[in-house]
């Protein structure tokens, strides 16, 4: 497959210096189309079914086309996932089951093809690229001092949005990141209200003392940064991680294109839910691709109302989830094209 | 797609002439591996990720293998869905929103390739053919007489039989017949013991009134009926109909061959019903594909104890549900195969 072509880093790097560099380039998101959703969702009642008995593959349809809204919407025949490679300070305190070594060994097993979502994507005809990060670069502990500046959140940003492929159909993000669930839960717990120690997960496999000294970890950090969290950009610089960050700037420029972005599990949600508090008219532009078996993805859900496409139990991250639900939003996509309608197939109901 | 083979029509109808040939067949049919599906289990855990983070799509990997139990197993690249068409006397009571015309307008719709399972199954490499159990010979209405005879149900059973083509290696069927929720929501109450009040529905669209009907008529006709329910082949065919028979056949041959079986919704839950009760090994061979948004798919399901794949509130037929399920299924044994295991990779966890 051929890679869809990105902008050059160095031409996205000079848009971003500041917060409020950001804050001015997402004000050009604008929400879903509902007009277009109706009109695709009645071209459905044309095809030879009987209304809506396709369920949610005539959401599906619909929402692509209410994001795309261009008369010859919806089209998937162009997906493509960016992954992003993030380390973090606070895996000092014993919050992961396993050792920052993994972050690059797992970066060259991407670039190598043997990872979980390189065959994932291979199996749905998804262009996929993985991105550094700062895999050598940790972010600093959040449970003792603010997890990245303002210049380095908004550098990991601008690599994010930059990495959003011209010609593409259908976006998704995944990542790389041990330790990454703790920001993400610390994230969630910050944006939504909802206290930390109720949607802990386990992660990569915690034993039950890990996942104490994990809860109190967490609880402790937001304690100490709280008056930091002025603002979701904020919030997302005092917990971190870098690979979070781009997360957030991919997804902010795929809804800037009008590009649809099907989201994956707990730590796509944590950088989702950063996007939709800088632009709340990114959310309708963002499909659940399916429900991660870490519990805070699911306060996630509930939070921006989120109606996940599979529960397969899969926790993987990776934008494993998000690619096989891109399967399904292909097919939802294409079958709205081939059928035919009552009259071409002269079917008389 | 060059369609895949399937046996010589007549020499597959020379092998059935009573129900005790069919109960002479499917002698040979043997449950699935568990230990093969422990070795794939096992094997997974080699693979460059935490432990059952694929949730299922690890499970369902495990499932091919040990339905297929061959040294190669899991495979999932000669995928095809073989569609039975047919027509219904009990549609004369009104219980359906459409006319029977339809049945032969929609068989010409699939020959034609317009239909949603077209579409679905050239989204998902999926192989397709339909085949004519008898639209032009509806069964007998059963409120008042049995659908068919033990030949006409031999005949069908015969016919889905030997439309299971060599060299496949996931199957699925689908159906189109107006009418055929009613004798599907029959063959599972009279199979469950669940009245068949509690769970009809609404099939392609009834009114109030319509559906009242449609209660009264399943009930009076299992009343009527219930004496010949001697047998799991004598409940086919008292009820029927021939693609239900026909569905019967293809996923008991399919089984026979060692092939696993991707699950519709109801039409396939009552044709999967009698066929476990044929031959109860054949359970094991089969994935609950989908959730139906039919009531009476839930019983199905409950009554079997299977866990379906996808919910997509997908109520069409024709093996739709199933075709989205089996895009999944590929994707599980694709990842199966193309990981890097840790050593490979040179992971160290």
């Amino acid at each position: 497959m051929i890679p869809l072509l990105a902008p050059n880093p160095a031409d996205v790097s000079a848009m971003f210096h500041s917060f409020s560099d950001i804050l001015e380039a997402v004000r050009v998101i604008a929400p879903a189309n509902p007009n277009t959703r109706d009109r695709v969702l009645a071209e459905w009642d044309s095809r030879t079914k009987p209304p809506g008995s396709l369920g949610k593959l005539e959401e599906i349809a619909a929402w692509v086309a209410s994001v795309q809204d261009s008369p010859d919407a919806p089209r998937a025949s162009r997906m493509s996932l960016r992954l992003f490679g993030g380390a973090h300070g606070i895996t000092a305190e014993g919050v992961s089951a396993v050792p920052d070594s993994v972050n690059q060994q797992m970066m060259l097993n991407f670039r190598q093809g043997g990872a979980a979502i390189n065959s994932l994507c291979r199996s749905n005809g998804i262009d996929f690229q993985s991105y550094d990060a700062g895999i050598d670069h940790p972010t600093r502990n959040f449970l003792h001092e603010p997890a990245m500046s303002e210049s380095e959140t908004v550098e990991a940003f601008a690599l994010g949005w930059g990495s959003v492929p011209q010609f593409t159909d259908v976006f998704a993000v995944g990542e790389m990141g041990i330790g990454n669930t703790t920001p993400s839960v610390a994230i969630l717990s910050a944006i939504t209200g909802v206290p930390s120690d109720s949607i802990i997960g386990r992660g990569t496999g915690l034993t039950d003392d890990a996942l104490a000294r994990k809860s109190l970890t967490i609880r402790q950090a937001l304690a100490n940064r709280s008056s930091e969290f002025t603002s979701p950009l904020s919030i997302l610089a005092s917990i971190g991680g870098r690979e979070i960050a781009a997360m957030t700037g991919a997804i902010l420029r795929a809804t800037s294109m009008r590009i649809p972005v099907v989201l994956d599990g707990l730590i796509a949600g944590a950088a989702a839910a950063i996007a939709f508090g800088i632009q709340p008219a990114s959310r309708s532009c963002c499909l659940a691709g399916h429900r991660s078996a870490e519990p805070a993805h699911d306060s996630f859900l509930r939070h921006f109302g989120l109606d996940p496409l599979l529960d397969l139990r899969m926790r993987l991250g990776e934008g494993s989830g998000a690619a096989v639900a891109m399967g399904i939003v292909r097919n939802a996509v294409d079958t709205f094209h081939q059928m035919a309608t009552f009259e071409q197939a002269g079917v008389v109901i």
